[in-house]
């Protein structure tokens, strides 16, 4: 290693802890989606918190940039670096140890690098859950969960990555360890630094590891795909089943007609659970964490009074967990299928729950007026508000021009977002891919109390510069 | 008007809007605990957010410090002026307007200076819950409850302050509106300035409304006074219920004999739940937002089985409202007992709740040892760890060499705080009271962190100066 800075990186995490030939490094120079062609001027791969101190002050030295990145599944372009060959990625890989589990505190402390599913599995060992569950939970790590605050499929029950994590372990940008690693349920001595680190994209600090909340298994779980004629139902469905249920609806997705299609053409072995097709399905599920309590009648009973309500129109109830399980394969699936049917483009928007069906009306008519022979593949959270606005390009449609008229298309559903007082990144963060919408739609003065932030955090602009917010 | 200042504070908020006449400040210049005397120079009481701006670009131009108020009941002494007299008060009680209650979507918009059993009122005229609940709440604002992060008696299941919160409206130290009240239950575009503002008693902004979230109202809800050995079979009693009942345990408080006797001492018309004395009890409440499901059969069948299991010795269960609010009426007046009692010493802490047996008998038997006599009146939220671990002087005793103690006394119970990897204000704050122990006791590295973000935010020192964070 010739370059001196590549040599006290070598020098901090050994030789075989640092790549530098394109081929090792290629991987983690390209975006998820695959939309922002970077080149790493070498990755790095601490092995412990001390080692990632060590690498920070190496940079900050050398005044070279730092793009951490966990799994490498984020969808903003907010973990790979750009394409000036000058950025290092520090991969918080190898720090995959889960430190401990306290089934009697009900709580996990685990290192960034620990990969979500081993997470969840760790809990279920102790028979416990960590309820952050997300398609691409295989992969993806807890530090990258935290950084962009992640959501999925239980965030109507549980809350996101943030109401999730109790305390954290930051390495700042002079080096130093913020160690904020409390179990505790409780703690008001001064700012809430935490909340501040969750979600800032690995801009502000890097989170090395993480204090978890857990909570009890669920003892007796429903499982249901329900046919409705309209998004407006399933908006008053949610309403009707947690008057009925509270808080033991645990997840509530909307599946447009056009996305569940979608997935039975691409995905083999699929099939529609109910018998005749509907405009639009939920997949919900029910979860109760007491002694049985007969759960299933209670939710047979709810539905069958939406039923009689002209409210929904067909249901299919998993009647074992293979059966749930191929429920939400389906539901897991629609991204993989979009994918397969051609060029789409993507929201994940959020407005207040009620909004929803205003949304997809306004969207929708706006949408096929202009774009005429567009295919709406809308699915989503709709339980947080939450939807995954996808469009495909028109059947037999040309892709290049489909896709030419992004930005166009991304304004049309901005536009409505913003008058139904929503949000352009529900879920998925700014990174690099949002961040001229996020500076056209976000309040200025927000803007400018997180650019304050950032600088005083991070004056030199060593953390994942460019992402979320405009260099200085 | 003579002072140019506060001529142009009544130009902007009215006449009637500027108090200046000692006898009119001094209510809002004294602190609930009385500990900290002050002088206000002006009390000035805007009634609209925009006055707020005015005000504080006023006081801005003038260099002259704001200290933001909202009830006045915090015991930190974080929202009254210090004894300089240079200090203007800035009392949100005039904007106490709830400006939406939105029960589809489950949230309501309300100013700053709303009392917070109003707005529970406000919530439960919807048929929906508020669910933030104190022993002030009937003088505490919601401003406060933000600014603090309040804490009380349904967070075990519901959360703090902070987790009530979905946006906030908050007026910077330029004099600038930050418009974030949303009631987006996700929102990932930049940084959660929202958590950075809740929690930092007055020092970053201030708080002018907020969008907070309702729940369903509990169907049915259980309250039962549970007599116990211990306080370790308090802990192992919450385990148990939580195994046998799960979220529906929503509050649990441990109360102490001694602040029991206290109670019972000094609050007409109270007597003990339980036929015989048993030197700890349980309050705790269960609540189901679904359909009648036998919860009162479940709670029930749960305290037997702990009775069974040498848990439990005895247990009284409210069949009534009015029983429920009179075990409530022992739980809400051990501050005032205390107060009646005499001199007395006060920690607000928090442990990992497995901790709290330790933290009881370590912490006691080196008081116990060290100021023979000394009598402690421990009681608090069980459930969250906390502990407010009070201490009356010793019967018979003098009040003032009781008191000349409290630093020591301090000292030793935060010491073994500490060792148990707790906080030293787990819902009050730092405010003045405590910023010498939290300077002592906090994370060198993270009071950095947020001195940062203070001169980032508010360079002048124009808020609440030298509360939470020592002046630069």
């Amino acid at each position: 290693l010739t370059d001196p800075l590549l040599a006290s990186l070598a020098a901090i995490v050994g030789d075989a802890g640092v790549l530098v030939d394109e081929r090792d490094t290629a991987p983690y120079a390209r975006d998820w989606r695959g939309r922002l062609p970077g080149r790493a001027r070498a990755v790095v791969r601490p092995a412990s918190t001390r080692h990632v101190s060590e690498v920070v002050r190496a940079c900050g030295r050398a005044n070279v940039p730092i793009v951490p990145q966990g799994g490498n599944t984020g969808l903003a372009g907010g973990s790979t670096p750009d394409a000036s060959g000058r950025e290092v990625v520090l991969s918080l890989a190898r720090m995959n140890r889960i430190r401990t589990v306290d089934p009697v505190d009900n709580t996990m402390t685990a290192e960034a690098g620990v990969i979500l599913a081993h997470a969840q599995e760790a809990a279920a060992a102790h028979d416990r859950l960590f309820p952050l569950s997300l398609a691409a939970e295989g992969s993806a790590t807890l530090g990258g969960n935290l950084a962009t605050n992640a959501g999925g499929e239980q965030v109507l029950r549980y809350g996101s990555a943030r109401a999730l994590t109790l305390g954290i372990e930051v390495v700042l940008a002079d080096g130093r360890v913020l160690d904020a690693l409390s179990p505790l349920r409780k703690d008001n001595t001064g700012y809430d630094l935490r909340d501040l680190f969750v979600g800032s994209e690995g801009t502000l600090g890097v989170i090395t590891a993480a204090t978890l909340q857990l909570f009890p298994r669920p003892r007796e779980q429903v499982t249901a795909w329900i046919g409705l004629d309209s998004a407006a139902g399933a908006v008053r469905l949610l309403s009707e089943l947690r008057a009925a249920l509270g808080e033991r609806v645990s997840a509530f997705e909307l599946i447009s007609r056009e996305a569940l299609a979608q997935v039975l053409r691409h995905v083999e072995g699929t099939r529609d659970p109910l018998a005749r097709p509907w405009p639009w399905a939920v997949l919900a599920e029910f979860g109760d964490t007491s002694a049985p309590a007969d759960l299933r009648g209670a939710v047979e009973r709810a539905l069958a009074d939406a039923i009689e309500l002209g409210i929904v129109r067909d249901v299919a109830l998993a009647s074992s967990e293979a059966q749930a399980a191929a429920l939400w394969h389906l539901r897991d699936h629609i991204p993989e299928a979009q994918t397969r049917e051609g060029a789409s483009i993507k929201h994940d928007i959020s407005v207040p729950v009620s909004r929803i069906p205003e949304l997809i009306d306004r969207a929708g008519e706006e949408l096929l007026r202009r774009f005429p022979g567009v295919r709406l593949c809308t699915f989503g959270h709709v339980g947080d508000g939450n939807l995954h606005y996808n469009l495909s390009v028109p059947a037999g449609g040309d892709a290049g021009a489909f896709l030419a008229q992004e930005d166009t298309i991304h304004a049309v559903v901005y536009a409505h977002v913003q008058a139904l007082g929503g949000s352009i990144s529900a879920e998925h963060g700014i990174g690099r891919l949002k961040q001229a919408d996020f500076l056209r739609f976000k309040d200025p003065v927000a803007v400018d109390v997180m650019r304050a932030v950032k600088r005083a955090l991070d004056p030199q602009g060593l953390f994942n510069p460019g992402r979320v917010l405009p260099r200085d």
